[in-house]
């Protein structure tokens, strides 16, 4: 199994952190996100105790609420003295909404609107993630008004590409994000922020990517940021406090991606920061980093029931599931690749290959293809695994489908974290 | 222009459907969805009279409502006399509260569960589609259970590849929709639904796929279908009544794609059908066609504030809009084209190549690459055209994004067809 809480019971029903998903279905209905919280809890464990040993000083990681944002994880990452970076005004509220201490927010996005800022302001958030000069101005004249001193860091790109999927590589200096390094662009931000009155530059941040599974683009991007800092030092003889790496560590969606050792993985960064900052005559900055998928992915799991299957003689196997793109458009958006098992014959042997289709009128609405799993007929439960990170959070009503509870399993209790949509829900916006 | 409801007004401003969109966007606040109901009414009209002329008797369009799905869209479809398709519970339960007459509904889809299919009958659906041998069992089996005879027609795969994106391309014996004529499964299916007591077989349905300009694939496939009609009287002794068409005439996105006369398509594929019954010796049946994306896409257009703007030397400008993939998931899954416009600079030369980038924090959130419009500013109006399907139906709350509004315009009044969402909304399902 691609993760240590999935097991196969006495049933021959699959387990999902100690509960037998069949009845989970049977309970609450499909589709249905099912999490598993301890799991969730040791993710961010993980980060914290490697970063406060490794790094040291007032490291920690800030969890990319963009990957699963409700009020309950919001709760967790309280509980877990985690920090948490926002990117839009509703996640600062719903984060807001359930009592997180917004000093460890960060508040990012290549596009904050004034409303966003002054929204921001007024729930006392800790820092912007600053993206480019309009928004340092917008930031600097808010917080004039407000006679107040704005602590932001600056978003960076170091010109890394890490080589995952374009659409989730982010370091490059061609990108929506930041100021890139090589073009001039960051030290001409840089001394924007430093001559405004109202702001404090507390820092930098960079971004690489998602589903890196190497330390070396972590490494190569740190390098450029710590000489970049000692640049700014020597140049401007101003030294900052907080470099952020961002997220991007990868997470095992197939028998075939690799298992990462996040704590070894952090420890390796750690150890070379380090010494890139003793290399570079520069402090030890405060070191943040932004997992997201890292935390909740494999912490998740979906379960749907199978409907019509097919199968098309001299072509395809097909079998339909009661969900589909809009609660899983990962397939649709970047033909990512998932692990999937009929949760009802876990014990059977995987040897039919079908496509699993969703329910949406869209040919392009396929979860899976190709995969091989015990042959599944109309009524039987299929998991689809790692689906805790961009699922719930990027979930549609597209076909005016009803999205779906997210279900919470501790040590001792199963509960709803998210109920389902109902009905009345889909047209409470229409007149 | 690419349509005929779009200008430049006095003040340079861009008009819509004779509305100032600069004021609009003042108004009702960005992002926002605005329609031009005329439109959407000329576009039914266009359909309604046209088929009524050329293939006579009682035949009509039904509108693909998971083009666009609110309440109002259903109360002018049912005061234009459309049909309707509806491809879920919850689309069906939108058309039942805005009092549409669900005899002139069609339930579409690859996967019916049993729950979808009751509340169907519950709701006094006309037919159902119906995509397989399991559903058509299930709907045999409801339809038992309440003593009724359902009507219905069959999904069949007519082996057309009309050449548009693979996603939106559904007629090929390869789909995870209908039965295919080329392997037999065709015949095994309409056997079955024959052999059923509480189901009446009313006809046959297919729908090749998406953004079709030319009349041919439709003819090809109309073709295909009055062959197999005419193989099944001479085979089973039954002729059936109704051949639906699907949808998937194109709209135009940008100046390079075709203009259409619907009328003399439709005309030309009327006049096609009618010397192909002839040849086959079957009475010409009623024909349904499911427009949805012809009726409403150039009806819609997409108003945004812009944000940060900036050059990267060397490199690509960037303008970054307050929506994006929430709003319109287009360009990051099918690359779709759109024409773009600097709604307050419209009267301004073209010239300033950039890319237009959502606020989502994922670099694949773009609405366009590369488009040439008018030098955009923070503070400035940017329309992105012809949105007016698959954008509000698709849209998601990703990064805790509310969902714009959308606002109709007509002779007299413009006026909410669904509000803006609020924070409160997002987290309404939250525990």
């Amino acid at each position: 199994m691609i993760c240590d809480n999935i097991k196969i019971n006495e049933n021959g029903n699959l387990e999902f952190a100690g509960y037998d998903t069949v009845e989970l279905a049977k309970k609450y209905g499909t589709p249905a996100y099912i999490m598993d919280e301890n799991k969730i809890r040791e993710k961010c464990r993980i980060y914290k105790s490697a970063m406060a040993e490794f790094f040291g000083g007032e490291s920690m990681p800030l969890f990319a609420s963009k990957s699963l944002c409700f009020k309950r994880i919001y709760e967790i990452m309280r509980e877990e003295n985690m920090g948490i970076d926002v990117v839009s005004p509703g996640e600062l509220f719903t984060a807001v909404k359930a009592g997180f201490p917004m000093e460890r927010a960060y508040f990012h996005g290549n596009n904050k609107t004034d409303f966003d800022i002054a929204f921001a302001m007024d729930n006392g958030i800790g820092h912007f993630v600053c993206d480019n000069a309009d928004e340092l101005e917008a930031i600097n004249a808010e917080a004039g008004k407000r006679g107040i001193k704005q602590k932001i860091i600056i978003r960076l790109t170091p010109g890394i590409d890490p080589h995952t999927h374009a659409k989730i590589s982010t370091g490059k200096v061609d990108s929506k994000f930041g100021a890139a390094i090589e073009t001039g662009q960051a030290k001409e931000l840089t001394e924007i922020a430093l001559s405004k009155e109202n702001i404090t530059l507390d820092g930098f941040h960079c971004h690489i990517g998602s589903q890196i599974f190497e330390c070396e683009p972590f490494c190569d991007a740190a390098k450029i940021m710590v000489e970049y800092i000692s640049q700014i030092k020597k140049d401007m003889g101003y030294e900052i406090k907080i470099l952020n790496l961002g997220g991007g560590m990868g997470v095992r969606y197939v028998e075939s991606d690799p298992e990462i050792d996040y704590s070894a993985n952090i420890k390796r960064i750690a150890e070379f920061v380090k010494a890139e900052c003793e290399k570079n005559d520069i402090t030890m900055p405060t070191i943040l980093m932004e997992p997201g998928r890292s935390i909740v992915a494999d912490s998740g799991m979906t379960l749907y029931t199978v409907g019509g299957c097919k199968e098309i003689k001299g072509f395809k196997n097909y079998a339909s599931i009661d969900g589909g793109m809009p609660d899983n458009p990962r397939y649709a958006l970047y033909q990512s690749d998932y692990t999937v098992i009929t949760a009802n014959k876990a014990d059977k042997p995987c040897d039919y290959e079908c496509t699993i289709a969703g329910r949406c009128c869209e040919s392009g609405d396929l979860i899976q293809e190709g995969v091989k799993i015990a042959k599944p007929v109309r009524g039987d439960i299929i998991a689809v695994l790692t689906t805790g990170a961009y699922n719930y959070a990027m979930s549609s009503n597209y076909n005016a489908i009803c999205k779906p509870p997210v279900i919470m399993l501790d040590s001792e209790k199963d509960y709803v974290a998210v109920r389902r949509e109902t009905f009345e829900d889909l047209i409470k916006c229409h007149k």
